[in-house]
Protein backbone atom coordinates (compact mmCIF):
# COMPACT_ATOMS: atom_id res chain seq x y z
CA UNK A 1 0.00 0.00 0.00
CA UNK A 2 1.65 3.34 -0.76
CA UNK A 3 2.43 5.79 1.76
CA UNK A 4 0.08 8.29 3.28
CA UNK A 5 0.32 11.81 1.94
CA UNK A 6 1.86 14.70 3.61
CA UNK A 7 0.57 15.57 7.11
CA UNK A 8 -1.29 18.55 7.94
CA UNK A 9 -2.20 20.50 11.57
CA UNK A 10 -5.36 21.17 11.82
CA UNK A 11 -5.42 23.97 14.42
CA UNK A 12 -7.90 22.49 16.64
CA UNK A 13 -6.19 20.36 17.64
CA UNK A 14 -3.91 22.43 20.29
CA UNK A 15 -6.29 24.73 20.28
CA UNK A 16 -6.20 24.85 24.43
CA UNK A 17 -2.51 25.52 24.30
CA UNK A 18 -1.18 27.22 20.89
CA UNK A 19 -2.44 30.26 18.64
CA UNK A 20 -1.97 30.61 15.45
CA UNK A 21 1.89 31.77 15.52
CA UNK A 22 2.70 28.39 17.87
CA UNK A 23 1.25 25.85 15.52
CA UNK A 24 2.95 27.81 12.58
CA UNK A 25 6.19 27.20 14.35
CA UNK A 26 5.51 24.02 15.64
CA UNK A 27 4.61 22.95 12.63
CA UNK A 28 8.05 24.19 10.94
CA UNK A 29 9.98 22.53 13.92
CA UNK A 30 8.19 19.68 13.57
CA UNK A 31 8.96 18.75 9.73
CA UNK A 32 4.83 18.95 9.20
CA UNK A 33 4.42 20.17 5.69
CA UNK A 34 1.08 21.58 6.02
CA UNK A 35 -1.47 23.15 8.13
CA UNK A 36 -5.00 24.02 8.24
CA UNK A 37 -6.31 27.23 10.83
CA UNK A 38 -9.51 27.78 12.21
CA UNK A 39 -10.79 30.93 11.51
CA UNK A 40 -10.59 32.38 15.30
CA UNK A 41 -7.06 31.69 15.55
CA UNK A 42 -6.79 33.48 12.42
CA UNK A 43 -8.52 36.54 13.40
CA UNK A 44 -6.35 36.63 16.30
CA UNK A 45 -3.26 37.17 14.21
CA UNK A 46 -4.58 38.85 11.40
CA UNK A 47 -5.58 37.23 7.92
CA UNK A 48 -2.59 39.01 5.68
CA UNK A 49 -0.10 38.34 8.62
CA UNK A 50 -1.20 34.84 9.00
CA UNK A 51 -0.89 34.03 5.53
CA UNK A 52 2.75 35.94 5.19
CA UNK A 53 4.13 33.64 8.25
CA UNK A 54 2.48 30.63 6.42
CA UNK A 55 4.23 31.40 3.72
CA UNK A 56 6.99 32.32 5.03
CA UNK A 57 7.53 28.90 7.19
CA UNK A 58 6.92 27.16 3.69
CA UNK A 59 3.62 25.15 4.49
CA UNK A 60 1.03 24.22 2.39
CA UNK A 61 -2.63 25.66 3.58
CA UNK A 62 -4.25 22.37 3.00
CA UNK A 63 -8.15 24.08 4.30
CA UNK A 64 -9.53 27.10 5.77
CA UNK A 65 -12.26 25.63 8.33
CA UNK A 66 -14.65 26.78 8.23
CA UNK A 67 -17.46 28.91 6.51
CA UNK A 68 -21.28 27.00 6.13
CA UNK A 69 -23.96 27.14 8.95
CA UNK A 70 -26.81 28.51 7.28
CA UNK A 71 -29.23 27.73 9.36
CA UNK A 72 -31.36 30.06 11.55
CA UNK A 73 -34.66 31.00 12.76
CA UNK A 74 -35.15 33.80 10.13
CA UNK A 75 -33.79 35.58 7.34
CA UNK A 76 -31.65 38.18 8.62
CA UNK A 77 -29.98 35.34 10.57
CA UNK A 78 -29.36 33.49 7.68
CA UNK A 79 -28.71 36.42 6.00
CA UNK A 80 -25.64 37.18 8.31
CA UNK A 81 -24.10 33.38 7.43
CA UNK A 82 -24.17 34.44 4.10
CA UNK A 83 -21.84 37.93 4.68
CA UNK A 84 -20.00 35.61 7.25
CA UNK A 85 -19.06 33.03 4.68
CA UNK A 86 -18.54 35.93 2.03
CA UNK A 87 -15.48 36.94 4.32
CA UNK A 88 -14.79 32.99 4.96
CA UNK A 89 -14.47 32.98 1.03
CA UNK A 90 -11.91 36.14 0.92
CA UNK A 91 -9.85 34.67 4.00
CA UNK A 92 -9.29 30.92 2.04
CA UNK A 93 -8.19 33.39 -0.87
CA UNK A 94 -5.93 35.45 1.67
CA UNK A 95 -4.25 32.56 2.48
CA UNK A 96 -4.22 30.70 -0.62
CA UNK A 97 -5.95 28.01 1.22
CA UNK A 98 -6.62 24.24 -0.86
CA UNK A 99 -10.27 24.61 0.14
CA UNK A 100 -13.07 26.50 2.31
CA UNK A 101 -14.41 23.61 4.54
CA UNK A 102 -18.20 24.11 5.04
CA UNK A 103 -20.01 22.61 8.50
CA UNK A 104 -23.01 23.61 6.83
CA UNK A 105 -25.31 23.82 10.07
CA UNK A 106 -27.76 21.93 12.27
CA UNK A 107 -31.43 22.11 13.04
CA UNK A 108 -31.84 26.45 13.97
CA UNK A 109 -32.89 26.41 17.40
CA UNK A 110 -36.63 25.81 18.54
CA UNK A 111 -37.42 23.99 14.72
CA UNK A 112 -37.96 19.98 14.30
CA UNK A 113 -37.99 20.75 10.22
CA UNK A 114 -34.77 19.09 8.99
CA UNK A 115 -36.11 18.77 5.37
CA UNK A 116 -36.17 22.89 5.76
CA UNK A 117 -33.51 23.20 7.22
CA UNK A 118 -31.66 20.87 4.28
CA UNK A 119 -33.07 23.91 2.10
CA UNK A 120 -31.40 26.16 4.27
CA UNK A 121 -28.16 24.81 3.39
CA UNK A 122 -28.47 24.07 0.33
CA UNK A 123 -29.95 27.82 -1.02
CA UNK A 124 -27.14 29.29 1.17
CA UNK A 125 -24.54 27.30 -1.06
CA UNK A 126 -26.06 28.58 -3.85
CA UNK A 127 -25.99 32.43 -2.43
CA UNK A 128 -22.17 32.42 -2.50
CA UNK A 129 -21.28 29.92 -4.89
CA UNK A 130 -20.52 32.90 -7.14
CA UNK A 131 -18.11 34.40 -5.36
CA UNK A 132 -16.14 31.45 -4.85
CA UNK A 133 -15.99 30.45 -8.15
CA UNK A 134 -14.49 33.97 -8.70
CA UNK A 135 -11.95 33.65 -6.25
CA UNK A 136 -10.97 30.29 -6.84
CA UNK A 137 -11.56 29.10 -3.39
CA UNK A 138 -13.27 25.56 -3.66
CA UNK A 139 -16.05 25.15 -1.13
CA UNK A 140 -15.43 21.76 0.45
CA UNK A 141 -18.82 20.18 1.68
CA UNK A 142 -18.34 18.38 4.63
CA UNK A 143 -20.94 15.63 5.70
CA UNK A 144 -20.77 15.18 9.52
CA UNK A 145 -21.96 12.04 11.46
CA UNK A 146 -25.70 11.38 12.04
CA UNK A 147 -25.18 12.25 15.60
CA UNK A 148 -24.20 16.15 15.16
CA UNK A 149 -27.43 16.09 12.77
CA UNK A 150 -29.32 18.51 15.57
CA UNK A 151 -26.68 20.73 16.56
CA UNK A 152 -23.86 20.82 13.92
CA UNK A 153 -24.78 20.06 10.49
CA UNK A 154 -27.74 18.34 8.54
CA UNK A 155 -25.15 18.31 5.83
CA UNK A 156 -25.25 14.04 7.37
CA UNK A 157 -23.82 11.85 4.56
CA UNK A 158 -21.47 11.78 1.71
CA UNK A 159 -24.22 10.55 -0.83
CA UNK A 160 -26.04 14.09 0.47
CA UNK A 161 -23.11 15.94 -0.37
CA UNK A 162 -22.16 14.61 -3.29
CA UNK A 163 -25.90 15.66 -4.69
CA UNK A 164 -25.26 18.69 -3.54
CA UNK A 165 -22.23 18.86 -5.45
CA UNK A 166 -23.91 17.65 -8.44
CA UNK A 167 -26.37 20.10 -8.33
CA UNK A 168 -23.82 23.15 -7.31
CA UNK A 169 -21.26 22.60 -10.32
CA UNK A 170 -17.87 23.48 -10.64
CA UNK A 171 -16.43 25.46 -7.28
CA UNK A 172 -17.99 22.52 -4.87
CA UNK A 173 -15.90 19.05 -3.42
CA UNK A 174 -16.33 17.38 -0.09
CA UNK A 175 -14.20 17.25 2.82
CA UNK A 176 -13.90 13.44 3.76
CA UNK A 177 -13.32 13.02 7.86
CA UNK A 178 -12.89 9.22 8.32
CA UNK A 179 -14.68 10.43 11.67
CA UNK A 180 -17.75 11.06 10.31
CA UNK A 181 -17.75 8.44 7.45
CA UNK A 182 -16.35 5.51 8.58
CA UNK A 183 -19.59 3.64 9.77
CA UNK A 184 -21.22 4.24 6.07
CA UNK A 185 -22.38 0.78 4.47
CA UNK A 186 -23.02 3.14 0.77
CA UNK A 187 -19.15 4.84 1.13
CA UNK A 188 -17.42 2.66 -1.08
CA UNK A 189 -19.77 3.20 -3.99
CA UNK A 190 -20.21 7.05 -3.30
CA UNK A 191 -16.50 7.82 -2.76
CA UNK A 192 -16.15 6.20 -6.11
CA UNK A 193 -19.14 8.68 -7.52
CA UNK A 194 -16.83 11.35 -5.71
CA UNK A 195 -14.47 11.01 -8.34
CA UNK A 196 -12.08 13.68 -8.39
CA UNK A 197 -14.00 15.76 -6.01
CA UNK A 198 -12.29 15.00 -2.59
CA UNK A 199 -10.83 18.15 -1.73
CA UNK A 200 -9.63 17.27 1.64
CA UNK A 201 -8.81 14.41 4.05
CA UNK A 202 -9.08 14.43 8.23
CA UNK A 203 -8.02 11.60 10.27
CA UNK A 204 -8.60 11.29 13.72
CA UNK A 205 -10.50 8.12 15.10
CA UNK A 206 -13.41 6.74 16.86
CA UNK A 207 -12.75 5.68 20.27
CA UNK A 208 -14.55 2.87 22.15
CA UNK A 209 -16.67 4.18 24.84
CA UNK A 210 -17.11 7.68 23.03
CA UNK A 211 -17.69 9.28 26.22
CA UNK A 212 -18.61 12.90 24.35
CA UNK A 213 -20.56 13.47 21.22
CA UNK A 214 -18.49 15.94 19.88
CA UNK A 215 -14.94 16.67 21.85
CA UNK A 216 -13.68 12.87 22.33
CA UNK A 217 -12.17 12.41 19.06
CA UNK A 218 -9.36 10.18 19.39
CA UNK A 219 -5.73 9.60 17.88
CA UNK A 220 -5.36 7.50 14.85
CA UNK A 221 -4.82 4.16 15.67
CA UNK A 222 -6.52 4.86 19.08
CA UNK A 223 -9.99 3.35 18.42
CA UNK A 224 -11.66 1.59 15.34
CA UNK A 225 -11.70 3.14 12.36
CA UNK A 226 -9.48 1.38 9.54
CA UNK A 227 -8.29 4.45 8.24
CA UNK A 228 -5.75 2.91 5.58
CA UNK A 229 -8.45 1.57 3.98
CA UNK A 230 -10.43 4.51 3.86
CA UNK A 231 -7.75 6.45 2.37
CA UNK A 232 -7.02 3.58 -0.18
CA UNK A 233 -10.56 3.59 -1.12
CA UNK A 234 -9.98 7.72 -2.00
CA UNK A 235 -6.78 7.64 -3.23
CA UNK A 236 -8.49 5.00 -6.20
CA UNK A 237 -10.80 7.48 -6.30
CA UNK A 238 -8.21 10.43 -7.24
CA UNK A 239 -7.17 12.30 -3.91
CA UNK A 240 -3.44 12.71 -4.10
CA UNK A 241 -3.74 15.24 -1.05
CA UNK A 242 -3.11 15.98 2.42
CA UNK A 243 -3.57 14.04 5.53
CA UNK A 244 -4.93 16.69 7.53
CA UNK A 245 -4.95 15.85 11.79
CA UNK A 246 -8.24 17.63 13.16
CA UNK A 247 -8.55 16.18 16.58
CA UNK A 248 -11.72 17.30 18.95
CA UNK A 249 -10.57 15.93 22.05
CA UNK A 250 -10.89 17.14 26.28
CA UNK A 251 -8.13 14.43 26.58
CA UNK A 252 -5.54 15.53 23.94
CA UNK A 253 -5.97 19.35 24.87
CA UNK A 254 -4.77 18.45 28.26
CA UNK A 255 -1.46 17.43 25.86
CA UNK A 256 1.84 19.76 25.92
CA UNK A 257 1.66 20.42 21.80
CA UNK A 258 5.04 19.75 20.80
CA UNK A 259 4.27 16.00 22.01
CA UNK A 260 1.06 15.61 20.42
CA UNK A 261 2.41 16.62 17.17
CA UNK A 262 5.38 14.09 17.74
CA UNK A 263 2.51 11.14 18.33
CA UNK A 264 0.18 12.69 15.51
CA UNK A 265 4.00 11.93 12.80
CA UNK A 266 4.13 9.01 14.37
CA UNK A 267 0.64 7.40 13.83
CA UNK A 268 0.79 8.97 10.61
CA UNK A 269 3.55 6.66 9.37
CA UNK A 270 1.75 3.34 11.29
CA UNK A 271 -1.63 3.87 11.80
CA UNK A 272 -2.78 5.95 8.51
CA UNK B 1 -53.45 13.50 9.85
CA UNK B 2 -55.25 10.49 11.62
CA UNK B 3 -54.35 9.44 15.30
CA UNK B 4 -51.57 7.14 16.35
CA UNK B 5 -51.81 3.80 16.37
CA UNK B 6 -52.05 2.11 19.92
CA UNK B 7 -49.54 2.97 22.52
CA UNK B 8 -46.84 -0.22 23.53
CA UNK B 9 -44.46 -0.38 26.41
CA UNK B 10 -40.72 -1.49 25.78
CA UNK B 11 -40.02 -2.83 29.33
CA UNK B 12 -36.74 -1.30 29.28
CA UNK B 13 -38.34 2.28 29.40
CA UNK B 14 -39.03 1.40 32.84
CA UNK B 15 -36.39 -1.08 33.69
CA UNK B 16 -34.63 0.31 36.87
CA UNK B 17 -37.83 -0.09 38.97
CA UNK B 18 -40.26 -2.55 37.33
CA UNK B 19 -39.34 -6.07 36.67
CA UNK B 20 -42.06 -7.98 33.80
CA UNK B 21 -44.89 -8.76 36.02
CA UNK B 22 -45.04 -4.57 37.41
CA UNK B 23 -44.77 -3.88 33.58
CA UNK B 24 -48.16 -6.33 32.61
CA UNK B 25 -49.60 -4.80 35.89
CA UNK B 26 -48.94 -0.98 34.49
CA UNK B 27 -50.11 -1.53 31.29
CA UNK B 28 -53.82 -3.06 32.21
CA UNK B 29 -53.92 -0.36 34.77
CA UNK B 30 -53.01 2.80 32.72
CA UNK B 31 -54.86 0.97 29.28
CA UNK B 32 -51.89 0.79 27.19
CA UNK B 33 -52.89 -2.27 24.96
CA UNK B 34 -49.47 -3.54 23.73
CA UNK B 35 -46.03 -4.84 25.76
CA UNK B 36 -42.61 -5.07 24.24
CA UNK B 37 -40.44 -7.59 26.88
CA UNK B 38 -36.88 -7.49 26.64
CA UNK B 39 -35.79 -10.97 27.33
CA UNK B 40 -34.10 -10.36 30.48
CA UNK B 41 -37.55 -9.95 32.23
CA UNK B 42 -38.84 -12.23 30.17
CA UNK B 43 -36.50 -14.94 31.52
CA UNK B 44 -36.42 -13.75 35.16
CA UNK B 45 -40.25 -14.75 35.28
CA UNK B 46 -40.42 -17.49 32.84
CA UNK B 47 -41.16 -17.37 29.45
CA UNK B 48 -44.84 -19.91 29.63
CA UNK B 49 -45.51 -18.00 33.02
CA UNK B 50 -45.32 -14.46 31.05
CA UNK B 51 -46.97 -15.65 27.98
CA UNK B 52 -50.08 -16.39 29.86
CA UNK B 53 -50.21 -13.57 32.11
CA UNK B 54 -49.32 -11.36 29.26
CA UNK B 55 -52.07 -13.04 27.51
CA UNK B 56 -54.60 -13.27 30.49
CA UNK B 57 -54.41 -9.13 30.36
CA UNK B 58 -55.22 -8.87 27.16
CA UNK B 59 -52.35 -7.15 25.76
CA UNK B 60 -50.54 -7.55 22.06
CA UNK B 61 -46.80 -8.27 22.17
CA UNK B 62 -45.51 -5.73 19.57
CA UNK B 63 -42.11 -7.13 19.69
CA UNK B 64 -39.03 -9.34 21.43
CA UNK B 65 -36.14 -7.27 22.34
CA UNK B 66 -33.37 -8.68 21.25
CA UNK B 67 -31.92 -11.17 18.78
CA UNK B 68 -28.85 -10.55 16.98
CA UNK B 69 -25.13 -9.85 18.50
CA UNK B 70 -23.65 -11.72 15.36
CA UNK B 71 -20.66 -10.27 15.71
CA UNK B 72 -18.00 -12.18 17.39
CA UNK B 73 -14.01 -12.98 17.46
CA UNK B 74 -14.21 -16.58 16.73
CA UNK B 75 -16.60 -19.14 15.72
CA UNK B 76 -17.29 -20.33 19.04
CA UNK B 77 -18.50 -16.74 19.73
CA UNK B 78 -20.35 -16.94 16.44
CA UNK B 79 -21.69 -20.15 17.28
CA UNK B 80 -22.94 -19.18 20.78
CA UNK B 81 -24.85 -16.29 18.92
CA UNK B 82 -26.81 -18.63 17.22
CA UNK B 83 -27.71 -20.76 20.03
CA UNK B 84 -28.83 -17.75 21.76
CA UNK B 85 -30.96 -16.47 18.10
CA UNK B 86 -32.47 -20.16 18.25
CA UNK B 87 -33.97 -19.73 22.04
CA UNK B 88 -35.07 -15.86 21.14
CA UNK B 89 -36.67 -17.51 18.18
CA UNK B 90 -38.62 -19.88 20.30
CA UNK B 91 -39.32 -17.25 23.02
CA UNK B 92 -40.45 -14.98 20.22
CA UNK B 93 -42.82 -17.71 18.80
CA UNK B 94 -44.18 -18.84 22.64
CA UNK B 95 -45.24 -15.83 23.35
CA UNK B 96 -47.02 -14.71 20.28
CA UNK B 97 -44.86 -12.05 19.63
CA UNK B 98 -45.37 -9.83 16.27
CA UNK B 99 -41.62 -9.88 15.68
CA UNK B 100 -38.31 -10.51 17.19
CA UNK B 101 -36.43 -7.20 17.16
CA UNK B 102 -32.31 -7.82 15.80
CA UNK B 103 -29.87 -5.75 17.04
CA UNK B 104 -27.19 -7.26 14.95
CA UNK B 105 -23.65 -6.26 16.80
CA UNK B 106 -21.13 -3.64 16.39
CA UNK B 107 -17.76 -4.75 15.48
CA UNK B 108 -16.28 -7.59 17.44
CA UNK B 109 -13.33 -6.67 19.92
CA UNK B 110 -10.08 -5.87 18.61
CA UNK B 111 -11.45 -6.18 15.39
CA UNK B 112 -11.59 -3.30 12.43
CA UNK B 113 -13.14 -4.69 10.00
CA UNK B 114 -16.38 -3.46 9.59
CA UNK B 115 -16.96 -4.97 6.02
CA UNK B 116 -16.30 -8.61 8.24
CA UNK B 117 -18.07 -7.69 10.26
CA UNK B 118 -21.20 -6.92 8.55
CA UNK B 119 -20.73 -10.21 6.38
CA UNK B 120 -21.04 -12.25 10.16
CA UNK B 121 -24.40 -10.39 10.38
CA UNK B 122 -25.60 -11.22 7.26
CA UNK B 123 -24.42 -14.76 7.25
CA UNK B 124 -25.83 -15.34 10.70
CA UNK B 125 -29.22 -13.92 9.52
CA UNK B 126 -29.10 -16.97 7.18
CA UNK B 127 -28.60 -19.49 9.48
CA UNK B 128 -31.41 -18.94 11.71
CA UNK B 129 -33.88 -17.86 8.50
CA UNK B 130 -34.92 -21.13 8.37
CA UNK B 131 -36.14 -21.61 11.75
CA UNK B 132 -37.73 -18.23 12.28
CA UNK B 133 -39.71 -18.99 8.79
CA UNK B 134 -40.53 -22.39 10.60
CA UNK B 135 -41.81 -20.73 13.67
CA UNK B 136 -43.71 -17.78 12.24
CA UNK B 137 -41.57 -15.23 13.86
CA UNK B 138 -40.51 -12.13 11.59
CA UNK B 139 -37.15 -10.93 12.37
CA UNK B 140 -37.56 -7.54 12.30
CA UNK B 141 -33.97 -6.09 11.09
CA UNK B 142 -33.40 -2.59 13.47
CA UNK B 143 -30.77 -0.08 11.89
CA UNK B 144 -29.42 1.66 14.94
CA UNK B 145 -27.87 5.10 15.09
CA UNK B 146 -24.24 5.27 13.11
CA UNK B 147 -22.71 6.29 16.81
CA UNK B 148 -23.36 2.92 17.56
CA UNK B 149 -21.71 1.23 15.09
CA UNK B 150 -18.57 0.47 17.04
CA UNK B 151 -20.13 -1.60 19.77
CA UNK B 152 -23.67 -1.96 18.91
CA UNK B 153 -24.40 -2.73 15.62
CA UNK B 154 -22.53 -2.73 12.41
CA UNK B 155 -26.64 -2.33 10.66
CA UNK B 156 -26.39 1.19 10.44
CA UNK B 157 -29.13 2.74 7.93
CA UNK B 158 -32.94 1.80 6.72
CA UNK B 159 -31.14 0.87 3.06
CA UNK B 160 -28.87 -1.30 4.67
CA UNK B 161 -31.34 -3.04 6.36
CA UNK B 162 -33.35 -3.23 3.49
CA UNK B 163 -30.76 -4.75 1.00
CA UNK B 164 -30.75 -7.52 4.05
CA UNK B 165 -34.34 -8.04 3.56
CA UNK B 166 -33.88 -7.92 -0.05
CA UNK B 167 -31.38 -11.13 0.12
CA UNK B 168 -33.16 -12.46 2.76
CA UNK B 169 -36.64 -12.95 1.52
CA UNK B 170 -39.61 -14.04 3.27
CA UNK B 171 -39.92 -13.52 7.25
CA UNK B 172 -37.99 -10.83 7.53
CA UNK B 173 -38.83 -7.09 7.80
CA UNK B 174 -37.35 -3.76 9.59
CA UNK B 175 -37.70 -2.57 13.14
CA UNK B 176 -38.08 1.44 12.84
CA UNK B 177 -36.69 3.49 15.47
CA UNK B 178 -37.19 7.10 14.73
CA UNK B 179 -34.40 8.10 17.39
CA UNK B 180 -32.16 5.87 14.73
CA UNK B 181 -33.04 7.15 11.37
CA UNK B 182 -34.49 10.56 11.89
CA UNK B 183 -30.91 12.30 10.38
CA UNK B 184 -31.07 9.98 7.52
CA UNK B 185 -31.21 12.20 4.29
CA UNK B 186 -32.54 8.84 2.55
CA UNK B 187 -35.51 8.36 4.82
CA UNK B 188 -38.45 8.85 2.50
CA UNK B 189 -36.88 6.87 -0.09
CA UNK B 190 -35.74 3.99 1.90
CA UNK B 191 -39.29 3.83 3.75
CA UNK B 192 -41.03 3.88 -0.05
CA UNK B 193 -38.92 0.65 -0.59
CA UNK B 194 -40.05 -0.84 2.96
CA UNK B 195 -43.81 -0.96 1.88
CA UNK B 196 -45.30 -3.87 4.08
CA UNK B 197 -41.88 -4.29 5.82
CA UNK B 198 -42.23 -2.42 8.50
CA UNK B 199 -42.62 -4.95 11.51
CA UNK B 200 -42.78 -2.36 14.53
CA UNK B 201 -42.29 1.64 14.92
CA UNK B 202 -40.49 2.40 17.91
CA UNK B 203 -40.57 5.89 19.28
CA UNK B 204 -38.74 8.25 21.54
CA UNK B 205 -36.93 11.73 21.22
CA UNK B 206 -33.35 13.30 20.34
CA UNK B 207 -32.29 15.71 23.14
CA UNK B 208 -30.31 18.67 22.24
CA UNK B 209 -27.76 18.30 23.86
CA UNK B 210 -27.07 14.44 23.89
CA UNK B 211 -25.17 13.73 26.85
CA UNK B 212 -24.38 9.54 26.77
CA UNK B 213 -24.54 7.73 23.38
CA UNK B 214 -26.25 5.05 24.58
CA UNK B 215 -28.82 6.17 27.82
CA UNK B 216 -29.89 9.74 27.16
CA UNK B 217 -32.80 9.01 24.47
CA UNK B 218 -35.88 11.64 25.44
CA UNK B 219 -39.94 11.37 25.62
CA UNK B 220 -41.64 11.90 23.00
CA UNK B 221 -42.06 15.79 22.60
CA UNK B 222 -39.06 16.31 24.63
CA UNK B 223 -36.35 16.73 21.65
CA UNK B 224 -36.34 17.91 17.97
CA UNK B 225 -37.13 14.69 16.07
CA UNK B 226 -40.75 15.34 13.90
CA UNK B 227 -42.32 11.94 14.90
CA UNK B 228 -45.98 12.83 13.24
CA UNK B 229 -43.72 13.28 9.92
CA UNK B 230 -41.83 10.13 9.97
CA UNK B 231 -45.25 8.27 11.36
CA UNK B 232 -47.14 9.16 8.48
CA UNK B 233 -44.51 8.24 5.97
CA UNK B 234 -44.49 4.89 7.81
CA UNK B 235 -48.10 4.54 7.55
CA UNK B 236 -47.74 5.65 4.01
CA UNK B 237 -45.47 2.41 3.77
CA UNK B 238 -48.25 0.21 4.83
CA UNK B 239 -47.56 0.23 8.59
CA UNK B 240 -50.54 0.24 10.84
CA UNK B 241 -49.42 -1.17 13.86
CA UNK B 242 -48.60 0.26 17.25
CA UNK B 243 -46.30 2.77 18.48
CA UNK B 244 -43.97 1.30 21.02
CA UNK B 245 -41.85 3.54 23.22
CA UNK B 246 -38.37 2.48 23.74
CA UNK B 247 -36.54 5.16 26.09
CA UNK B 248 -32.91 4.20 27.47
CA UNK B 249 -32.71 7.00 29.80
CA UNK B 250 -30.89 7.41 32.95
CA UNK B 251 -33.59 10.25 33.75
CA UNK B 252 -36.51 8.65 32.97
CA UNK B 253 -35.32 5.26 35.29
CA UNK B 254 -35.10 6.86 37.94
CA UNK B 255 -38.79 8.56 37.83
CA UNK B 256 -41.57 6.67 39.71
CA UNK B 257 -42.68 4.32 36.28
CA UNK B 258 -46.27 4.97 36.76
CA UNK B 259 -45.87 8.51 36.54
CA UNK B 260 -43.44 7.69 33.02
CA UNK B 261 -46.38 5.94 31.84
CA UNK B 262 -48.61 8.66 32.40
CA UNK B 263 -46.54 11.03 30.55
CA UNK B 264 -45.93 8.61 27.40
CA UNK B 265 -49.87 7.82 27.07
CA UNK B 266 -49.95 11.93 26.88
CA UNK B 267 -47.03 12.46 24.38
CA UNK B 268 -48.78 9.90 22.65
CA UNK B 269 -51.73 12.25 21.94
CA UNK B 270 -49.90 15.35 21.35
CA UNK B 271 -46.00 14.41 20.09
CA UNK B 272 -46.41 11.11 18.28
Amino acid sequence: MPKPGPLSLNTVTVKERWGLAECIEGCARHGIPGISPWRDVLAAMGVQKAARRIRDAGLTVTGLCRGGMFTAPDAAGRRRAIDDNRRAIAEAFELGAACLVMVCGGLPPGSKDLPGAREMVRDGLHEILAEARAAGVTLALEPLHPMTCADRSVLSTLAQALDLCDQLGAGTGVALDVYHVWWDPDLERQMARAQGRIAAFHACDWLVPTTDTVFDRGMMGDGVIDIPRIRAIAEAAGYKGFVEVEILSKRWWQENPDDVLEVMKLRHTTAC
